[in-house]
Formats: structure tokens, C-alpha cells, sequence
């Protein structure tokens, strides 16, 4: 929207793409073209002159409004749909007049035009999730085999690789976009109701005029007017900040992987990427710091949007203007940290050595769980681990088990037991199924 | 939970049904449940001896745990499934013993409990809302004539049907039901991945487990372990608040209309509901304030839930701990408004006179746009508007028009501009779709 | 903020003055004053020289910059000072330079900058919800008489007088202008620490300069940086909603009494306001409305700021850039809802009449509890309340209570005790009390 | 409460202790309390027999009543007060029954308790939050020289101190100990209003009679009934959040530092602590782990209760009930996170050589600052900081500068420039300043 994607802080949250989907030249351009579209829904159906409808269409395509002016000039009433039909009447000849906002009221036109604005936003949201998963699969796939430790509660737990961790980092961008375009195709639907929700005007031909809406504007035919059903606005703003989120995931996991003392990734970029005015060589993560951002900004502007799910009768008051800026916002937010973990994961420098290292350095504590399943069936489970755990804190772990274990124990299989190439489970299957899911979702999508 | 459904306060936001499904005791035995079903699950695949399996099975459905004791006992680990492990151990023969809790993780079995147990009662909410739908539709259909006054702003608007008005309120049970419904079945899914997600101690075979322990349980197959992945359970987080809102919706407009100055509808229910301790006279629509609260709640319940959505690495350090309660909390919250609002529906005392009364009342004023729209073509738009705003705060509405207008008028028309049941537009239409949706729904469930 | 202040949606809930004192604009302007602060401060404790300073603060008060320019070159470093200290050394002679940002990070600017803004808003919200509430006490004095009916959970209960409404109204502006002029006094800090917090480049007299800083800025002296020590701003962001929500209360008072069937008040305001493009009769609310949607939004955004209060060592990865919006955010609907709800109580149209008119209607049902209080002592609790309720619901009351009571009661007294006039306890004393406040609230402001 | 003390997840987020003060139980026992106090407050004024009250008092000593009954028996009237005075009748003799509850309603003898139980919990919880801010000072001052390397974003920046470190901890604990503390004294109030918040029942004496309450119950006399005047709960609620944010803070740094790649602390505890089931090498730090928990759970209760600060009238139809439940939960997670940090405290493993090795390992990258900041004044700010990059990057750092720099330095200065106990500011004081306000706020609690 106007007010993030400009301004001071707007470009740190946002993406310059998205921001102007969204952005208030959208929204006002998008009312604009509700206006138009439902002139010529209207006369698609006979309830106003086909000759009307072209005038309109014609005529408004020919208004600039400007968005600050707009703003300033709705006060009065309380919405800019207000002042906006008398700017869009100066600008037709009398005879289109009285067919301009017929049989609507201003939240039909306010709430059509931000679900296009959202529409064309999630439309691309959804399709570089897809992308960015795609390319994260990718990745994952390069690092099919790159050996590192897991990491549970803040500690070093067991070997895992980097390609199934960056899957599962797929795996959240292929979810939450596949859920984005669900909603795009089933829920984001024009709204018509007229002032109280009867579509009165109209006469016996509301509904229809609400399906030719929808046809011309290539957004759903809702069946039911959703001025006070608002569960299509709680289904589209839960989903962008899970989309938030998903990316967040992947920031975070970034940021602590680039710690100094962990040193297994680094955010690339060019220069002057991720520094600091004050301490001249730190490289920081700031793309994934910004996503970060984001994310923990998106579960407030949710909760706001769904505390305005119980609009008093027939249009609440207050509800349905809280709305706005939150839904926005998030759109906003989300549409900023998928771009930018895009980024991230497109510059992301992996040092599978250090991976390496670290895991090293981590054995042959990290394979307890692998030695206490391979005793237990032998020793019962709590013996197992009991024992593993000895040997392991041991100097010569080999000896302890075979002292202690008081059973026959073959040597190889206590050396595989503490193989962490041995112990790797589903990691490259689990590589292997989202490099799937990543390819399907992207074909889809032509 | 037992957290809510007992206790003081429990009762006031939940409802007895949903709070034992998801209670603490019901918590404990799905965690038990799931336990024995990876057992046979393993056993299934060729991981462990089915006689294990069958030992676990047997020896498990024998075992009771104390919910309350679990919990004390939970946190010097951090979590109910390490003492739980621990009591279940107890249980076994020793030779079924290094089969229990095999190639788990603590996270494997509670997020499958919780899963478990929030689909029981998902399903139970989701038949609810359709059947509560169901009832709604059909007062809407009874009441398809039923002319009352539209309220928007807070302010009379238009005339509209109570048929169209509870029309709206079923559409929300519909769509919120249809959601959790679609979550059931798509969404609600098993979390197999072990002690860091790679299923490491099944080797080969781990993604097929999952699949079989799915299957065990009656739950998705999640294709991918989605430890770290929260996308599902956001969904579900969201959808039950939205489902919370539908209710809180028609609590709202029965609150409005049940104001004394409106008199529209009452409350029924037996002697003592909504009773007063200090005003003997009134009869309070408790019902409906008491859905309204619990929706009042739900979003920041899930504002948590997403916040928790960017888990640290393999298992995050305070995240994952962090949906637990809001999540419980929000199906307890979404149960007691959905029951709640089903009981106000059914005994709901509509006052149809009191209805049109007010509607004559608000005449001709709330005909303005009708009137308007009956000038405009001729007029223009903004003199129709102006006109019929003068003509209908004058004494002589006909008078006035004739004389300003300066264009022939047909005196029928203008009567019929300003009967309230010439200008009900949709409504009737509004009604059948619902009906006919309402119906489908419940049909579906069979 | 730039963001709120300009654009379609931002004047719909902020107010200008406090939009721009928290703008953009003004946010660049007091990093660039910050900046210079910390010179003079600097030199005042003698760590730069007093010459230095001197050119560094007269050549930043020549430096213009550009606030979405600065926003769009933030991105590479994560944040605006890294760009602005660029700019601003461009702007200084070679001999100042190394002086320019010395021992400060960019959080101290950005902290100390947002502070400084939020300051001046809140000195400007707190004095006006000051003066709003003595203008609002002053309607409750010439309404210290007039009866109307109190009404609880939605339905009319007692007896009461608009004044003791109105001295409610007052009283959380009071209250919540109070919490924000003691925020401002004690509070609102300026923030020193250097990169980490451990002001290194100034050796020992760290501590001093801050303390000079705050002086310079008329802020006040943390005396320990408070870097990853929020809870200033977490008080800060609490207090900003609260006070929204003290508007917020009267607003939605006033929607509920200027429903139609009401009528008690209605909005004035010239006009045009309130009006809709549909419906020529309505003359909405709207000036109420945008308040409570406002207020609606505040609780989120007061979320997101406490959910960053767990900043991850020396500085977070996320959190403190996750606080600058939603901070401001409540900023400007703090303004927003308080300059508001202001106009709405001046142009308060108040129908004593119709409150009269409403209260008589609900006679003498609203008079059980008085007459029960008085029936008590002679028949118990319980009797007390079943005969009032029984006797205000038949047709004579005298007969029924005096035919049921079973005992001597004076006529006199049971007159007495249906006399709304009789039964207004403390309305008098608490007109009194806030009006008392009122006027010492604002004579300290002097 | 009830609700979370006991049951299955209370103990893992919730105190004992705390959790016993606003229990159900105890809840329950105030609002006994309150009825009493009242009948005790209003003789004293006057407006009830002296004998009465004192009856009163003595029959509600011995009244035992179970709070899940209770609950069971609160859904029709919608609270639990209207069924509580049904019991406490039953207790009375005939006498004194007319005088139970006498002047009251619902909300004032639940609010009252509430804040009740909230008063006396806040009294534990900010004398802990002093004692342990002490312990944590003390930590503090042990490791004044302690040294180790400060993070930003993530990323190794600077030389500080381990004492530095835990001041700031402590400095969070204070600030919000305070601020609890603050609250108790000012602003936890009785709530007095009768039905509709004028004190019908009690004439002119009902003012009188609220502060003579206050007096009983040892809380604040408000002076203003606050029925609908919520900012009370509003500070109440986000101070409790502040206070959880504060531990969730040394929770964070402690998760960070335990990670086994840094090593620098670990959370102590006995055996069993931090146990995994499934890898018995660990030692996760269960207790900091749940502490974050509890912190990521208080803003979205803190929305929910600022949300309900716009009550509809005399008493509203959704937002009093809404506050129940989230202002308990606050407390409960507050007494849970203070309580538990102070374990973490206690026994808290710090190895100071994995600190120094740890900086030791940085060094020279994290003297750039110092570095740059010894030749600004000769080279520029620029220049300076891109030698010191390029210098500490290179092999001989002392060879490149020489070379590069083209200016006299005194070798000694560029030596001292690289010693980071040189470079510590004000970390020593910083520990005395916190030191000093932990004492004074233990001292004042005496």
C-alpha cells in the first residue's frame, strides 16, 4: 500500500512488487475498475443500458484520482468510496450518471476492489513461494549428502544433512503457497449487496448481476453477499501469515546456522550487504533479520482482522473499518518476506566443511540414540540408554560396552551404530519427495 | 482439556462435549493410543516383531495414567511424553519393552495426540455447525417473509427480511464448518520424524511407518514429517477462531435486537436463564454474551499459535511448548460458542410484530434509496438523492416531489418506490441457497 | 507517520498533528537532532571537542533528507542510520567527521529518535485527553440531572443520569492521559550503549554522556542503557492502547444511543458528515465509528510489540526491528481515536427528552431492584425479589405487594421506592468527583 | 487457577504458588471474602446493622464451596456470583439474609476478587522478581571481569562482560518488579457500582461505603466506581506480560550461550533435568525452554484483555466476561516465568574459559570498532573503518596499517587498541548501578 511501500520504513518490511499490487494507486485504480465492471455486469443482465455501461467504462478509464487527496476527503463519511463516486460523476456525461454505483453500496466497491488488489498480489506471492521452494528443493538436492548435526531445543541431538533440512524449509514455502492459491481460486470473491445486503435494487436479478461481477473481474461468484460473513477474510489473512511465518522459519534457521561459533552458512550479497556502521567487520544477516521482522509482526495484524469477524447487523461499526489496514498489512508483510527469503536462499553460502567440523566435533555424543537402539533389544530400553550414554562420556567407549553390556556384541555393528552416514533415516527420500512436490507445484502453475 | 472443562470458569466458554474430547484425560490416553499404533504401525512395515506389537497393544489398553500426576511430573523434562515413556515401560513384559516408543521422539506423540484428539473433536464442531446450520436455515426459511428494518452503522438503513438475516447467520456456520471439515480431512495429519526428523532409527523405512501409523489412526498421511512445519496447525488455530467468530456474529445481532428499545427477539430458555441477582425483572441474554466472550478470546489464542511458527532448527527452543494451550484453548472456545449458539437459535423468541413495528416506525426515511433509485434516471443522481432526502423529511413526501421534481411522474411508482416489501431485492433468493446449502452439508456427513 | 499520515487509509484513523509528529519527517529530523545531541553531549563531558560539536550541530541543522529515499537505501543494512550517517558526514567539514556517530550504534539513534517523536505525541495526547475530558466532565455537570436508563448487558437495568455516564466517559481519559504524562515523565528515555551496550568507545565516562544526552534532549536519564531492556516500550505501547480504548468506550456508547430506536444522541457535525452515498436519510456515526475501528486495532499491535520483548543477546535478529511500526502504529491511532472521540463529545447532540421519554417506557420494571431492596428486611432476600418482579410485571403493583406482602408497609415508602428520581445513589457525588479531577488534571498540565 | 495449577500443562508453564493464589479455590474464597467485607464495610458507614455484619462474617467463614461445582451451576446466569449468593443465603440465618450482597452486583464481587487474587499473587511476584534480580546482580558482580564477546543480530561484535551481561538481566527483572509493584499500590482497586454503577442501594452513602471496602480488603479505594473504566486491567495485564518478557529475555541468552557450539553456560538442575527420552547424551535447557514458552504466550492475552476495554454501557455484552479467563492466564504464565528463571539463576553453570576462548577465537575482527575508532580521528571515519576491516583480516595486522595508513601511530596506542580489556566502557559500572537498585528495591520491600 501507498503507506508501506513508500516511507521510511515501508521498503525494510516490504517488496516493491507486491507493495504496489497493493499499494493505494492499486487500491484507488481497483475501485475504479469495480465501478466500470459492475456498470457492465449490470447491463450484461438488462438492469442497465448497455450504452450506460460502455459510457462508464469508457470514462472512467480516463480519471486519475489521487490517492492522498482521496484519503483527506473521506473523513466525513468514513470511507473513500464516499467522496470517490463524486469525483468518478463529475467525470461522466449527465445520461451515465444515474447508472454509476447502481444498486451498490460502498463496501461492495471497497471490498471488491482490495480482494482484486489481494487476488493480483497472491496470484504472484503464491507463484514465487513456488519458485522459491522449487529453487530451495533445488538446493536441498545439491546437499543431498552434505553431512551436519541436528540441532533440538538448542542442542547438538543427532546427524541429519543439510538437504533435508533445507526441504523441510521447502516444504513450509510449497505449503503455505499452495494454501495462498486455494484461497485465490475458491474464496477471493467480488462482493455485492447493496446498502443493506438485500441487493434491493436490483430487483429479482441481484445474484446474477453478483455472478457477472465476478466474471468480469475473474475473482469467485460468492452465492451469498459476505458483507457480515467474513470467514473468506479470515481464511486470506491466517494464510498470508503462515506464508510469513514459513519464510521466518528459514530466516531463523539462517541466522543461528551463521552464528560465528556455528559458522555452517553466510548471507552473500554484494558489498555493503549486511554492514554496520560501527563495527567494520561484521557481515550480518540482515535479509533474514528483516524476515524475521516481518514474521513477528504478521500474528497481530491476524489477530486484529479476526477480532472484526462479528459485525453488528447489517454493516458493524467498527469492524468492517478495522479491517483494512491490518488485511494490507499483511499482504504487505508477507509479500516482503517471501521476496526477500528468495533472496537469502539465492546468495546463500554454505560451508559444508564446517558442517563437517561441527558434526565431528559433536561424535560420538550425538550417535547415543543410534548406540542405545542398537543395545536395547538386547538390554531393554533404559539400560540401553543408560549404558550408551556411559560409554559415550568414556574415554574408549568400545571397551566400556563390551565390559558393561555383559552380551555378545558384534564389533562391526557397534562401529556402524556410531557411523553417521549409517544413521540417516528417510533424509535423502524426504530430499527426494519435495524435489517432487516442488516440480508438480511449479507445473501447475502454467 | 481437564484445564477448562472443569474448574469455574471452564464452563462459561466451553462446552462439555468438545472440553472431554479434548480434555486432559483424553489427552492422555491419545498420547497412550498413539503409542500402541506405531507399535503395530512398525510392526506393520517389518521394523519390529509383530508380537511386540501386539504385547504393546494389549498391555497399553490396560494402563491408566493420571493426567494431573503426568503433569507434575513433566517438568523436569519439559514435556508430558518423558515421564509418560517412563509409566508405559512399567507396564510391558520386558521383551516387548525396547519396542515402545521405537524410533519416536516426544514430539512424534504429542503433536499426533493433539492432532488426534482436536479431529475427534473437530468432528464433532464441523456436524455441529451443519446441523446448527441446518436450523438456522430453516428459521430463515420460516421467517422468509418476515419483513423487518436493516441496520447499518448502527443505524436504520433499508428494509430488509429476518429470512435474510438469519440466512446470513447460517452462512457463516456453513462456511466455517465446511473449513474445519476440509482441515479434517486434508490436514490433520500424523507427526512421525524421530528425535530430529529424519526418522533415522527405521532406516529405510521410515516415511512407510508414517504412512502406516496414519492409517492406525484414522489421520493424514502427511507425505513429510512437519516438526518444524507448522503450517497445519495454523490452519487449524485459524479456523476455529473463525468458526468461534460465525457464532459470535449471530450472538451479536441477537443481543442488538433483544435491547429493550428494540424488542425484536428474546432469549427463551427455562426459569433462571439469564436471571439477574439484583434486577428481578430482567431476563439477560446470557447465552449469547457468553458466545460472544469466548470469540472475544479466540484471536489472540491464535495469534499465538502463529507466533510460534518459526521453530529453532530440528525442535525449537520454546515454540513448539508454546502451542500446546492455545491451541486446546481455541477448540474448547470454538465448542462452547458453537454449542452455545445452537441452544439460542433453538429456543430464540422472535417478535415478528415488534419487527414490522419498528419498520413503520423507520418509514418512509429508510425507503430514501429506493425512492432515489425511482428518480435518479430522470433527475440524476445527486438531485435524486437530494430530493428524496427533502421529500421524505417533509410532512407531504408526495407533494414535495411532484412540485421540485419538474418531470412527469407516475403516482404508482412513486407509491410503490416506498413499500418496504417492493424493495426486498434478494432476499427470498437468499434464503433458498441457503436452505439448499444447509441441506447439501448435512447430507454430505452421511 | 509518513506511512499513516499521508495515504487513502491513514487519515481515516489518525489526526494530522499527531501524524506529523510522528512522521517520517519528523522521525529523520530527530535521528539527524539525535545525532547531534549526542555531540554536544559528548563534548559537554569532554570526550569530543566542544569545537567539533559546535560545526557538527550547525551543519546538520542545514542537512535535508529525503525520508523515502533514506527508506529505500536502508534495505542493504537493515536499518535507516546506516544510510543517514552517510548522508550526514557528506555534509560535514573533514575536521568533524570522526566526530559525527561517535561511540553511539544505530539503535541508539533509532531508540533515542522514536522516543523523542513518540514524547512529543505524547505530550500533545496526554494534555489533550486532559482537555477532552474537562470538556467532557463539563457535559456530565449540565447533565448532572438528566434521567435516562442504564443498561447492562445489553438490556435497560436502572435508572441513571447521562451525567454519571458522561463522568465515566471523562474518567478513562483521565486515567489513561495520567499513565501517559507519567510515561513521559519517567519513562521515556534516550538510549547509549554503543555497539553492545557497553559504551566501549567512550572508556569511563559512558554513563556521564548519556545523562548529558538526556538533558540535551529532555528525555529522561535510563542511567542504564536499556538496549535489550524493553519494558519502556512495552509501557509505552500498553498505555497508547489503552487510552485508545478509553475513546474507544465512549464511541461505542454513542453508536448505541443514537440507534434509531434510541435516539438519546446524535453525532453533529456540519454537513456532510456522516453521510451516505446510498441511503440520502442516514446521518451515520461516523466520526465514532473510525474510533472504535481504531481501537480495534490497537490490541494486536500492542501484542507484537511485547512478543519482541525477548531480544536475543546484545542486540536480537528481529526483534527491535519487528517494534518500529506497530509502536507508531499505536502512536498514530492513539492520536487518532483521542482527537476523535474530542469532536464527538463537542458536537454531542443530546435528547434529554427522549432519554426521559426511554426511561419512563422501561417504568416501572427497571424499579425492581429498589423496590425489592426496600421489601427485603420484612420478607427476606429472595421473596423480596419474586414479589417485586412479580408485581411490577402485573397490572397494579400497589395491590399485588400489598395483597402478597403479608405485612405493613407504608404507602408512601413504595411510592418512594418507584421513583427513578430517588434512586440515583451517587450520580451527584460522581459528576462531582470527575469533574474535580478534571480540572486539577489540567491545571497541572500549566 | 484451578485451571492451570493442576491438570496436565499447568505445571509446565505455572508456579505452585502462584498458581494456588489465583486458583479457583482461592478465587472462589475471595469472593466469600468480598461479601463479607462488604456487609463489614457498609455497617461501618451505616447502612446495615452492626449485628449483621458481623454474622455475616462468621457464617461465610464456615461456608466450604466447590469451585467446579460452582462453575457447573454459573452457565444459566452467565457468572459465578449469581449462584455463589444462592449458597451463602442458604448459610445465613433469616436475619442477616436481606443484608448478603447488600448494595452489590455480580461484577463488583467478582471484580473485586479478581483483583483480590490478583493483589496477593502480584505480592509474591514482584518480592521474587527483587530477590531475584538481587541473586542475578550478584551474578553479576561475581563475573564483573569475566570476560566474553557480545552479539548483535546473531553475529560476534564486541568484547563485554559476562557481569555486563547478567546486569542487564537483572536490570529487566527490576524495571518490571517495580512496575508490578507500582500497580499493587495504586491501582489494584475495589470495585464498587451496585447494578449499574451509580450505588442505587446505598443513597448517598455509596462512595463512602467503596472506600470503607478498600480499608477491608487492604486494596486501593478507586474513588470512581470502574465497572467500564477497564485501564486498571490493562496495566495490569501488560505489566504481568512485561514481567514475562523479562525472564523469557535471560531464557533466550541462556538457550543461546548453552548451544554446544558456544558452551558457555548450562542450566544446572539435578539428574533428570533436561532429560530426553530419546538421546540420553543431552542436556536440554528444559527450564529456560519453558520459560520462553510461557513469554511467547502473554501478548495474545494481553490483546484479548485490551480488546474488551470498550464494554457497551453500564456493563457490556461480551468484553467483562472476556477478561476472566486471559488476566488469570497472565498471572499464572508471569508467576510461571519469574518463578522459573530464578531456578535457571540459581543453578546456572557458567564457564568462563569457553568464554574467553570463545572471544579469543573472534579476536582481532572484534576490535574493528576499537581500531577504527583510535585512527578516525587522523584518517576520517571512512577510512578508518575500511583500514580497520582490512588490517583484521589481513595476516599482520600491524604491518598493513603502518604501511596504509600514512600517518604517525604510536605503536603502544595500536596495541592497546587490540586489548579488549581495554575495551570494556562502562561494563564495570554498569554492574555496580544494577547492584546498587537491586539492593535498594530488596531494602524497600522491608
Amino acid at each position: 500500500m501507498g503507506e508501506v511501500s513508500v516511507g521510511l520504513m515501508g521498503p525494510l518490511s516490504g517488496d516493491p512488487v507486491i507493495d504496489e499490487l497493493i499499494g493505494d494507486d492499486a487500491l484507488v485504480a481497483a475501485m475504479v475498475e469495480v465501478e466500470a465492471a459492475l456498470a457492465r455486469a449490470s447491463a450484461h443482465i438488462g438492469v442497465l443500458p448497455a450504452e450506460a455501461a460502455a459510457v462508464i467504462t469508457r470514462s472512467l478509464a480516463r480519471v486519475h484520482v489521487d490517492a492522498a487527496d482521496l484519503g483527506r476527503r473521506s473523513v466525513a463519511g468514513g470511507n473513500p468510496v464516499v467522496p470517490l463516486v463524486g469525483t468518478l460523476l463529475d467525470a461522466l456525461p449527465p445520461t451515465a450518471r444515474p447508472w454509476l454505483h447502481y444498486g451498490a453500496t460502498s463496501q461492495d466497491i471497497l471490498d471488491t476492489a482490495i480482494t482484486l488488489t489481494a487476488a493480483r498480489a497472491v496470484d504472484v506471492l503464491s507463484t514465487r513461494s513456488f519458485e522459491i521452494a522449487r529453487r530451495t528443493a533445488r538446493l536441498a538436492d545439491a546437499h543431498r549428502d552434505t553431512l551436519m548435526v541436528a540441532r533440538t531445543l538448542g542442542q547438538q541431538a543427532l546427524p541429519t544433512t543439510f538437504g533435508a533440512k533445507a526441504a523441510g524449509w521447502a516444504a513450509g514455502l510449497l505449503s503455505t503457497g499452495r494454501r495462498l492459491a486455494e484461497i485465490r481460486r475458491d474464496r477471493l470473491a467480488v462482493q455485492l449487496g447493496g446498502a443493506a445486503g438485500t441487493l434491493a435494487v436490483f430487483g429479482a436479478d441481484g445474484l446474477q448481476v453478483m455472478a457477472a461481477l465476478a466474471d468480469e473481474l475473474g475473482l469467485v461468484d460468492p452465492r451469498l453477499p459476505w458483507h457480515t460473513e467474513r470467514s473468506r477474510v479470515h481464511e486470506l489473512a491466517a494464510a498470508l501469515a503462515a506464508s510469513t511465518a514459513a519464510a521466518g522459519k528459514i530466516a531463523t534457521d539462517v541466522i543461528l546456522l551463521a552464528q560465528g561459533e556455528v559458522g555452517e552458512v553466510r548471507e552473500g550479497g554484494g558489498p555493503g550487504h549486511g554492514g554496520s556502521s560501527a563495527m567494520p567487520q561484521k557481515r550480518n544477516p540482515a535479509t533474514s533479520v528483516l524476515v524475521r521482522a516481518a514474521a513477528m509482526q504478521a500474528p497481530g495484524a491476524v489477530a486484529t482482522v479476526i477480532s472484526a469477524g462479528m459485525p453488528e447487523h447489517e454493516r458493524g461499526f467498527g469492524p468492517w473499518h478495522a479491517e483494512w489496514r491490518p488485511l494490507r498489512e499483511l499482504v504487505h508483510l508477507a509479500g516482503g518476506a517471501v521476496a526477500r527469503i528468495g533472496e537469502a536462499i539465492d546468495h546463500l553460502e554454505v560451508d559444508t566443511e564446517r558442517m563437517r567440523a561441527n558434526l565431528d566435533a559433536a561424535l560420538p555424543g550425538v550417535m547415543a540414540e543410534s548406540l542405545a537402539s542398537r543395545l536395547a533389544p538386547g538390554l531393554g530400553r533404559r539400560d540401553a540408554q543408560a549404558l550408551a550414554a556411559k560409554a559415550l562420556a568414556a574415554g574408549d567407549w568400545r571397551r566400556t560396552i563390551l565390559d558393561d553390556a555383559g552380551m555378545d556384541i558384534d564389533p562391526g555393528t557397534l562401529e556402524s551404530a556410531l557411523d553417521p552416514i549409517a544413521y540417516l533415516g528417510s533424509c535423502g527420500q524426504i530430499v527426494d519427495r519435495v524435489l517432487g512436490e516442488a516440480q508438480r507445484a511449479e507445473e501447475d502453475l502454467r
